[in-house]
């Protein structure tokens, strides 16, 4: 995003929110949340960011085009949440910086330029909360954000994404966690996974997560547990340290997340996300992002709504750790 | 409807339900429940009435043409009610009486001529069970029915619609219940609001109704009671008199009405409403409406599949009640 | 339709249009042109009748949902032809009566369902404008119109529907123009096939009917003549005498017919079709269908809206040929 | 299926399952569970197999075209089940012999002429896992399986389908329970249904199943029992003899399952049914069908997608007692 | 738009186009064509503007959503007219300055609103082309850039929108002409309308255009005439003076243009569209509309991506406009 | 798909077209036109074969999904052409050989994955006609089939494709026909393209084209000339000698191919595309492709029917061909 570089530093008052008292909601053009697009530099606490690629996925194309659905999908966002009595753009300043670079041929390419973006907004002192693109994004993420201490990390999603390669391929949205913890950008120990379901390729899909010390709740544990108890589960995991949150929209059963790659049926409910999102309130969740929204199965648009308001959900628990930080 | 008034006076065998043993359920004109278009003074018991107005609401337009919807997906009801064992057809005399008269242009002009059409079916002695259009509606709905003594009210909803004003507006989908109350529509302490939940405009969205003491249960409190005990809540609240039924389709949960103007995730099922209205069984139920389905964002036809078996539960407990009425 | 059958003789006043003045297109009960839904016996001149029934095609089955899918498009349809400066509704008496009598399992008992419909409808002076169902339709339909004498016909369509049989059935969707010869229903010196085109099950598909002596206008043909000389080429086959109009909607182009079972590419456009059946003001067309709509493969809406306009064409030409003959 | 009569014999190694470590699953041809498109006549132990007929549903046609969706939506599985630790592709030897033969335009010749695949597959010594078709298709089907023996069954459902007859069919989705009863394919007393719901055409819908003995779990005491009491219900009633499992994916909420003909509101979840599939590993589980899938209503793929994982459940479950009698 | 009366005054090259060497076209933010969503004041010669407004349809409403649409379905054109041989970029300062303010439930107060965003736009010295919104939007637009002296119009459209009233409403989408002439907005000799069809409320639908002067070609003469003497035709009216050309999508035919409210076969084709746009070049267009894309009904896209290509066209016309100007 | 190598011999016999007067086309496996899934070594004269690569597109993905769709929809065929009176069955052995093996994550990887697989059809003899995939496709196959000498070429599209690099790719969708021509795979003086139009990235997009001697024909220079005169020309340009089709089908204007990454407005209908590959009937066509259909984006199925077609006239003028030349 070069075409940025040159403007003047903004005061926050220069580049209000949408005045919700005067524009309807269905009016003016689509960002996330309705918030300003915004260049990075620009004194942000939190940079929300689309990150269109999907060179990742191996089975359905298609998350390149969630940011732009995501955004759409948005604009029916308020601003105040009345279960944690939490309004994110009154504590902290939040914008939309646009989408992540990308090359639209080469997947490597990709992935370095996706990174360049990520270091400009760590630079600029913003944490990022990013749409997707694939489930591959969270490692170019975590290369700038995690760079000087492995954090810990609250995964939903039907799918480990812990294989080690691809059709010969290291880099994908199958091999995101262990690529991460080799990397030393995850902490295993203090990472969870949530919703993890349907048919293997074979018995040791999920293997690495286990043999890494990764706490691995499929569905059926889920459902044993009860919600409570798994709530209870991820603070012991991730503690007060800081922490990612990554939501594969497919971690969703599929009546509320067709609109995706490799949908499977039997997952948990977006009442469920919510509420476990919530939960995380206090902690400190520096990054976060939502994947394998792919609107063209989405005709429905409501795993993109879905999306949108885990969005919201994940905004007002960093926003909420990034006013208390300062 | 003035096109009816000339109609000699019918005998309810001149009229019979479409023979259900003789044609199928796909064929011929689409009314409510395939019951007879008829002319609102023909000794109805309870008038199934559309209200093609959607001038109240502010995001996503199109519930004028839920009545349209609902009346084609309701081919596919048959006439039992295997759970409270009701045959409507068989305690009252049920017909289609159309629309409601609407001007295509003015609100106001239009909710005057909603009152007109709801003060002929008083007159005529019939209960209204209505299909919108926005959650307007039941304003003209209740100015009529409601006039001689306030009534109880169960409102199912994503929203409280107890703003004061909305874009300098007085009277739209979202102010509804306010305005009721001020003109002593409502009992507000035999009102009870279900469901409510979603990203609010601020922190004051639900005061309204705590204020005028209406027993407003979120969807944490629905769910931290349990099915049962919201049941039994909302026979204490209402208790005995004559009350009324307002169904916002966004009341439940986004996966089973994305077909609606302001969709909200996290809500009640379709199964949940079932049980908690054929729970009203036995009460004074003299009115009903569901409102808000828009169908051109239901794809599949499922929001309109659900208001529809939602208008047949409804049409079972007002049957019921008017039936022992006499 | 026997419900109908103990209603008082009805005057045409008692029965307007809807109010066209006073009530939107988008409200109340959909039926045919916005007509009123009345029983057969009122003093009719033209019945807009359906026909649900499809059981007579071999590809992708839905026609029999096809008459409501037409009504509900029909609504956006106005009263008066600026081209042929007919309106249709001050010209004669219009009503929509319902569907057609089928059986929901077996074929043959619903063609003979069918033709007592018809054969009510005959007897009661109205010449009938048939919304399809499958293209079998026209057959029970000749059998009670042509009973005393051979009709010249008018076939829109991709397929010659000559064959003797398919998958041993004869009477189906691919048979009726040779049934119907054969029956002695239809002349074929005075019938004209318009846009047959597309593979063929192999080359003596349309032979049947050059062997009788229809005129077969394929689509190369129609090219090679332009639409002028078709016209006068229809004009000169069918004469002044007794005509039927058969439209199966697959023979226009499936740009703006993928709302069928077969549909094929390359074929007449809607102005084609508009222009074609306006061509025929003065003729005596006594009855005239709409064949194959298929509404669940028409998500756009466009096939139904298509044929709603080419049914109110349809029916401005039967209207000023009934309107002449008193 | 006459062509693949004159086949060599083949062994499976010549017939292998699409290599995955190779072949994308969006790649090549779409058969079941990217299985082999394969003769009957070829060593099978379950035959994978669609029934494309749809003339015994008396509402909305289109469950013909269910094999084909199923088997598109069948490619995104993979091979193992991480429940109940079964490959059935390693147990036995499982591929796609097509779809039954029918007829296009006769029910009751259809009828003939799948029980005619049905009966070599049958003396071929495989087992069927069939997809439908509409709902009757299991009355051939247990015509061969059954003829020896009654058999118990599980059947999943909204609806009983124990009427004697609809509009004077004898055979059609909503009998198949009662002519099989009555044939003496299945023994009532070895028969579970579970699920059923929806209004009904009169009190009488369930009772036929009820008068002979069946165990009737409705949608009510499912919910009253919970979903572990029902599983031991369903091995009480079943126990260790030979057993059919039938799923009407009506059966499923509408939610999960609006790709049918007669959807319905309120019923079990995609995740009851895969847990209660899975409770049925160690039982004679001998053939199993999927019906009631018609693609056209299914405009997301969600129910197709379903079908699909239920599908997969099924064969896990088959796979294992087949090999266990190997 | 109020929120960007602070900001500074930009030089354009701190606001450049998107890189479109750098970034994919599904990348980053919705804008009109990809430019940068700017403020008002900041130099630009034309603006590309939403009007959210859909109080002025009485059929389908949605239009609303319109410029949201159309935004989107943008993203997929390029730079460069290769006919024209137009670089609009190169020539003039283009941005999208975000949608005109509305009321979300008064029409008139919105129609004033809608005014004012235009005055500031004029006050700016930039030209308008804007996307509707329904077509009651000429008027507000046209009072404000024709208050000086009438303009030439050239209007695509079905209908001729010269109505006087409809229910009672003066201002409103069926209107718009009749009020523009009488309030001298418009030089009724120097406009003229293109592609008027479809049924009538009666005889006069557009008799008030004959009677003031307009040029009126329906869809037959325009047939008849042929493109290129239509060309010809609208040259000779609209001559060099100043001239706003107003596109109701509902003048292409239905096969182009589904999403809309009042969709109408037999029309224009996009190609005609095309063509005749660009025949404008050299003449002196200082103002254009696209109006009635509704895109809920428009599911596969279609309609809102010919929206887009003929904004790129009328940018085209009116950048050379522009340039030329100074 | 190595899985077909220890196949034994197949005599044509053993693997008949599926018998249609037995098998009604919505049932069975989907292949290209119902032809069997064969390996490709069984003495086959033209190859149907699916290449599921989008690796090349810029915009939006999907194009991999193309074989899949195209077998779908191409159920609906029958065999033979009453235009050119061509029964291709029974000319030539044809067989559906199933995809062309690629690498799910790496594009260059994959263009040589299916250079492998033309490989081996082109050893077996056979003639492929191929269903992409985006239109990078052709280069692979070239390089194969064009190796011996440089062939004539018609391709069919919206874009020349005839950049030099795409956001540092050489190889994709926008640089194929360039590649091939430096690669000496095409004659450029023996080659056409068909339809150009579009906005354009710069004044230089179709520039290569028109500097190596390519005939380009814009849909301007299409109109100008007449259908006649350009198939003329065609004829001029690829003579007798042996000659390539490519057919992307963003040649066709969006009304009929809206299901594609770039779609196009104002372009071929499928009418032309009809007539024109007819009259390459008695010219060496050796190999063809159709490329691009996206079916995330066609939700009607339309461009799949038309593409399915297509592909049918192509088979037809390649039958031809083979069974000249022996």
């Amino acid at each position: 995003m070069p075409e940025n570089r040159n403007l003047p530093r903004l005061r926050e008052q220069d580049w209000p929110l949408v005045d919700r008292s005067q524009t309807p909601r269905y009016a003016d053009v689509a960002t996330f949340m309705r918030t300003r697009r915004m260049p990075i530099g620009c004194g942000l606490d939190i940079a929300l960011v689309g990150v269109p690629y999907d060179f990742g996925s191996n089975v359905r194309p298609g998350a390149r085009l969630g940011p732009a659905a995501v955004r759409e999908a948005s604009r029916i966002l308020r601003r105040f949440n009345p279960v944690t009595k939490v309004d994110p753009f009154s504590l902290v300043n939040v914008a939309d910086v646009g989408d992540a670079a990308v090359n639209a041929h080469e997947a490597l390419k990709s992935i370095d330029l996706i990174q360049v973006t990520f270091e400009e907004i760590h630079a600029a002192g913003a944490w990022p909360l990013s749409v997707g693109g694939d489930h591959t994004i969270p490692l170019p993420i975590l290369r700038v954000i995690a760079r000087d201490k492995p954090l810990g990390v609250v995964q939903f999603d039907a799918h480990s994404d812990t294989l080690d390669e691809v059709h010969g391929s290291k880099i994908n949205h199958a091999t995101t966690w262990r690529r991460a913890v080799e990397e030393g950008l995850v902490d295993p120990k203090r990472m969870i996974q949530i919703g993890l379901r349907g048919s293997q390729l074979g018995e040791d899909d999920t293997a690495y997560g286990h043999s890494v010390g990764m706490r691995v709740i499929t569905i059926d544990e889920y459902e044993e547990l009860g919600r409570t108890k798994v709530m209870e589960e991820i603070g012991r995991i991730v503690g007060d340290g800081p922490t990612y949150v990554s939501f594969d929209i497919d971690g969703l059963d599929a009546a509320s997340a067709i609109g995706t790659g490799v949908p499977e049926i039997g997952g948990l409910s977006p009442r469920d996300a919510q509420v476990i999102i919530r939960s995380l309130t206090g902690r400190e969740i520096i990054g976060a992002d939502i994947c394998e929204v792919a609107p063209m199965y989405d005709v429905t648009g409501h795993t993109q709504l879905v999306a949108a308001n885990l969005m919201f959900e994940l905004l007002c628990v960093m926003a909420k750790a990034k006013a208390r930080q300062g």
